[in-house]
């Protein structure tokens, strides 16, 4: 049990967990359902009847999501709270465990060997300087795995930040449990480091953009999608509209047909020991950037019928796993009589709205990138035409023009070097922003092609 | 007709582009095929029946993929020679075409502008500093599109290679002909500057490697897949053996029933004007780079009827249309009775060499990425130190420990920036290639994923 910092368990719930069940009287299946040998942590045990009234065999799946914050050298008390992480995984033994900011290969491998038993396949995902971050451990065979980098992701000279050096990613793995193929996405979207004026907000737009695009065109061979992850943005945030509109993904907290946790599914409370609250005070119930999203692809249904999410420290500690709380889903994943096509339709309209909005904050941030580039251009040439005039003086008087020196060395040398570093800066800065439009820019493209699509839907059918 | 530039087509053959034939006494297909409406370039034909014998309908496509080395300021004739390949798309009416290395926008746009009429449809990549170069025009509507930035792509620093500026990437556009979804992607590898000692090797690996599985997970849904584009590779080379044997692409100058062209398919000859000479001693009669791969996915069949390159100078002008010779492809694409899983099976032992063999090339560049990651890193910390030497002895002085300034002003002034710059350079190469230790890394493990699937495979067939 997670003892305190989790709602208390249903008695018998582990034991529900990742099997296919089949009720009395159903029908035999057709199809290539089998029930799963159980494993260590999982035994087998009866579903309820309330989730395969349709005489198919149910899959239930436990789906664990957080945010480790585990910086070396920043995070408080890492190695304790990663430990205590591995500890409750393995004592809870989930089916799909998905996890960022594990920046650390560490304590990746630490969890990796402590897991090892229960979640015999995992992966972790490189990217950037400091790495994505993100990880994947589950209890079935992992068949494949794919990165993508998001092509913005905050800029290198905010240092404080430090967003851009994680090369912020999507990481797919792809899992096989009784032959419904599963595309898993685990993601880590740019931080909102001021909500009022949030200057990243373009490139976070990208992100959920490119995203949602990546999840469309890589999981069209799967049967169910789960993605789960620190997105960064509030429910009702443009950016998980776009998300969740042009991919067909639910909310699991939305959709939960039961919940415990904190109030409104937050994941950053004001009472978590490591939070900031002076930045939680306009949202003094919290606010809730962890998902887990889902969507059944071909011929599955897929129902949430819990989510639970950490509420304070762990069980038997003083401290929670994080900063951030723990997402917790049992989902019921069943097969359905024929396959259905993506049901958007009658929300286009909706959905054109959302892409419209989104699209014009891409270009408010175009529009930006475009005036740093054309600035940090201006900088360069200027620094440019300062070295120059001072080459041109220091050939001057070697060339004996000048009969005495018009500057002090010493100032004439730094004010060389003073130029030198500007244009460097100034070039490198101008290199950035010219890529920053040149992605926000075939973002904007993107999404009007995307526009054109959903209106001309409507005329056609 | 393209004239002197191209071997002379058959008569008639323009007029048998991507139509839909029926042959005479076929059955009536219960499928959603159906017969295009004739476009200004493209106008109806019968068909050969050798193509149709299963007595099907068969669509044709003929495909246009040229490297139009289009640099701005650099590249020699550009604007004539992107004139000469817009005059020339235009009269030949191809049903698509993938360009790469049109690196101005402008050019695109003009492009554009003067092929609206027969290809109504086009996309441009952005990417990088420069762009990716990468567009297509084709005859039918894109329906989405999507692009994937290769991880690695040469070093910031070889800025006489200036690979890395170009942000090469694999664009993905979706186009639906007769109810067949076609996958097409183009692409642009990273260059070869020198066969003998190949620095970039680890890095085109990668690129193939991210290409093959990019392709494999986003292609799921589709019918017909694709690809064109400079690989920068011989086709015997490791990394077109990898993407090939990968992905179970075909290569359409190896399967064409018909060749014409410049002698072994190769697409950078001597005899090109653009060409440097000397850089082709080593093959007298050139190299073969620029393909045209394709496979079917569900239950088609995708035939090369004939593949053609250019030879030498456009019609009516003293100039090719680039350094490189343009590939032109011939496809017949048709239903067969039932889909077929990919047929990989007895392949997979070759392929696990193939993949074997391209991990120990990305092992021998992760170890080169070390070497370098450790040794700017020790630069930098070495400048570190020197700076805060000159720091304590500057504060020594200002606190009068010493009576006299040791060294001249301007010296400790020079020398103090000398190291602030290393430090800055090695800092910068240190985080450019800890993000390369860690891309390959990444692309190692997941080859090592992949061999231990190609090596359960047999065992459990």
């Amino acid at each position: 049990m997670f003892g305190s910092a989790l709602p208390p368990s249903q008695p018998g719930s582990l034991a529900l967990s990742c099997t296919l069940h089949r009720l009395p009287g159903a029908v035999t299946p057709t199809h290539s359902l089998q029930v799963l040998p159980s494993a260590r942590c999982c035994p087998l045990a009866p579903a309820k009847p309330r989730q395969a009234m349709e005489g198919e065999p149910t899959l239930r799946l436990r789906i664990f999501d957080l945010n480790c914050w585990a910086i070396r050298y920043l995070s408080k008390r890492r190695q304790e709270r990663v430990r205590l992480i591995g500890d409750t995984l393995r004592r809870e033994g989930f089916d799909l465990v998905l996890l960022q900011e594990v920046w650390s290969e560490q304590d990746y491998s630490d969890l990796r060997v402590k897991l090892a038993g229960c979640y015999p396949f995992s992966h972790y995902f490189r990217s950037g300087v400091i790495g994505s971050g993100l990880c994947v451990f589950s209890r079935f065979p992992i068949l494949d795995t794919l990165l993508y980098q998001y092509s913005l992701n905050g800029y290198p000279y905010m240092l404080q930040h430090g967003d851009w050096f994680c090369g912020k990613s999507v990481g797919l793995v792809i899992i096989k449990i009784s032959g419904i193929i599963f595309n898993v996405y685990v993601t880590h979207l740019h931080a909102e480091y001021c909500r009022e004026k949030d200057a990243y907000l373009p490139h976070r737009l990208v992100q959920a953009w490119e995203l949602a695009q990546f999840i469309r065109h890589t999981s069209k061979a799967a049967d169910v999608v789960l993605l789960g992850g620190d997105l960064n943005m509030h429910p009702e945030d443009v950016g998980i509209r776009l998300l969740r509109g042009w991919t067909g993904l639910r909310d699991a907290f939305a959709e939960a047909m039961r919940f415990e946790g904190c109030k409104n599914g937050c994941t950053l409370v004001p009472d978590n020991c490591f939070i900031d609250k002076s930045e939680l005070l306009p949202f003094p119930l919290g606010i809730r950037i962890d998902y887990i999203l889902y969507k059944a692809i071909s011929s599955f249904t897929v129902k949430c019928e819990e989510l639970k999410t950490t509420t304070g420290p762990a069980l038997g500690t003083d401290i929670p796993f994080s900063d951030h709380e723990a997402v917790m889903a049992t989902l019921h994943i069943q097969r359905r009589g024929q396959p259905v096509g993506a049901a958007l339709g009658a929300a286009d309209l909706a959905l054109a709205d959302v892409v419209t909005e989104a699209r014009t904050e891409v270009g408010v941030g175009l529009q930006a990138a475009q005036r740093q580039r054309y600035s940090s251009g201006r900088m360069a040439v200027l620094a440019l035409l300062l070295l120059l005039l001072q080459a041109a003086a220091a050939l001057g008087i070697l060339a004996g023009l000048g009969t005495e020196q018009p500057f002090p060395k010493l100032s004439f040398c730094l004010l060389a070097f003073l130029a030198l570093g500007v244009l460097v800066l100034a070039t490198g800065l101008h290199l950035f922003h010219t890529m920053e439009v040149k992605m926000l820019h075939g973002t904007k493209d993107q999404m009007g092609m995307a526009l054109r699509a959903l209106q001309e839907r409507p005329s056609e059918g």
